[in-house]
């Protein structure tokens, strides 16, 4: 039978990811792997305290991680293992394992009713909503190596004194920022208020209250009160501004162009997605994203092309576009 | 920025597989894509018309399916695409698809409800049930290329003149032996009264109806009534053996001691999987998979050495084992 075995030569990676993120899942609901992804390290007595979860089974967990690469068991005290430490690769893991459970488990709710879809794409997205919050841990995971670390890089690139980051959820991303630019000043605008509740919360944490603003608005609202854009010297909006296609396209454009007028000095920083990225290795999982966003979120994803000309009307003279990590993703920098 | 582009490295195999997954799944959902994947080419017209569903709706998720490397496009007619045809990969890219699919979709209503089944496994096990359809055709994607050749391989090797499929399902294991072996006669064996439904009218539309019995029934019913397994060169069981464990020992090994008495003559082929896989590239999913049998589905899994000496004990003085393209996955061949 060694012939047959031969099937087993792909297998790595999608059974490796699949069980990955089955695991790291099951963590995530239950709350006992969340400080271990922060901190790269846990104690299965402290993640028993704090859940109120039998340690045997955080034990059994953390011995199944373990199997799967994405936690290494300390020396054994009285023959058990009580201490468990992140492996080199984790953020790589939660990186890949973000996909699968953004695609698979985020958008669950849309793929399970896509009869619905068919037939009535407005009602059933009224109907269907996605877990918030789960989309934002996917996104973020997604994010650890695939956009954030872009992001962070463009943002701080030319040593701003103002940034002014688009849909800033926790803040996560301006903090990140702030840190690497001791004299910055951050505005953090979201349309959540549960986010900017645990924003302000995270901010003050991190003792940044006197250098950054959480307020609560849609972006939308800018174009009649740009104060908060008023000496930025980089504007960030991270896959926010797709959510006006199509049906705001007069909206993006009045605000691209309040950007320009009340920032003339900054740059704007686009991240996005264009529809059906063209290279190779980004067909499949770009296909889907755009799939999904036009077929059952009821958005239209614009290609590089279409950016750079809304980025010129709006009176951005120099565009430069460059590849994210995740499929289909760009970074457009635009200058006056 | 181009320093910045490299961490897209590895990221063709996570967001290559999530994205054929989501499509698929969306597919599968809609009845848009069963006849494709079985047939090899589609005429969108056909589907539209089989379904109910606008051509345009059909065209565009083809076009996605092709950008995703799942479809290729037939020429235009009339400037527009009117067929597509599978790539010669369709058949791993389902397989690979599967384990997503599996992972995330079969088994999120245990993922999902994780706290009750910390709490109590049994309730929340008797309360939150996979669909079984869905388990079955992840099961069958899976198997495409992981299990199902090597077990059709395994059976039709010595050329048995009966064989008996326990769990047998649709039968779809037990035609595509008996197409390779003109003279033999098939029993399958399932509890599912729709499967066997499904089955019968498989085999009577295949013309096996003189050479296949579908019998509805718990295989633990054979200890009692082991006519069916009279006669038999090849029993096979795929999958089934470990829902017996670990209430059910006692009758896994009544059943194996009948088996061997019964078909005296017959090797038994047991396709199941070990825990905790120890080969590096089983680890991740079979880690996943004996921690969901474990925690969620009351399961032990059996490791090599313990079904060696309980076949042994049934009276199998030969046992060979081989992996399988499944994490975990292996196939034992007792001979008397």
């Amino acid at each position: 039978m060694n012939n047959l075995t031969h099937s087993g030569a792909q297998k790595s990676s999608a059974q490796t990811i699949t069980g990955r993120a089955i695991l790291l899942e099951i963590g995530a609901k239950l709350g006992i792997v969340d400080s271990f992804l922060t901190n790269k390290e846990i104690s299965i007595a402290d993640v028993a305290k704090s859940t109120g979860i039998q340690a045997s089974w955080i034990s059994a967990y953390y011995a199944a991680l373990a199997h799967a690469g994405l936690a290494v068991p300390g020396p054994k005290v009285s023959n058990e293992i009580t201490h468990y430490v992140a492996p080199p690769d984790l953020q790589q893991s939660i990186n890949d394992v973000g996909y699968v459970l953004w695609g698979l488990g985020s958008c669950a709710p849309l793929i399970a009713n896509a009869h619905h879809f068919v037939k009535n794409l407005p009602s059933a997205a009224e109907t269907y909503v996605r877990d918030g919050e789960h989309v934002a841990r996917t996104s973020r995971w997604m994010g650890e190596q695939d956009f954030y670390p872009q992001a962070e890089a463009a943002i701080t690139a030319s040593r701003p004194k103002k940034i002014v980051d688009l849909g800033s959820g926790t803040c996560g991303l301006l903090l990140r920022c702030l840190r690497k630019l001791p004299e910055a000043q951050g505005v953090g605008i979201d349309l959540s208020h549960s986010a900017c509740v645990k924003a302000r919360s995270i901010v003050q944490a991190a003792g940044m209250e006197n250098r950054v603003s959480v307020i609560e608005a849609p972006i939308q609202s800018l174009i009649d009160n740009p104060a908060p854009l008023e000496g930025a010297e980089i504007i960030h909006g991270g896959f926010v501004f797709h959510d006006l296609m199509p049906d705001e396209e007069a909206t993006l454009n009045a605000l691209l162009k309040t950007f320009r007028r009340t920032a003339p000095n900054g740059a704007l920083l686009v991240v996005d997605a264009v529809p059906y990225g063209p290279n190779p290795d980004e067909h499949a999982f770009s296909a889907a994203f755009t799939f999904l966003h036009s077929h059952f979120m009821g958005r239209r994803l614009q290609p590089e092309s279409e950016w750079k000309e809304r980025l010129s009307a709006a009176g951005y003279t120099r565009v430069d576009v460059a590849p994210l990590g995740i499929s289909g993703g760009r970074i457009f920098t635009a200058r006056a």
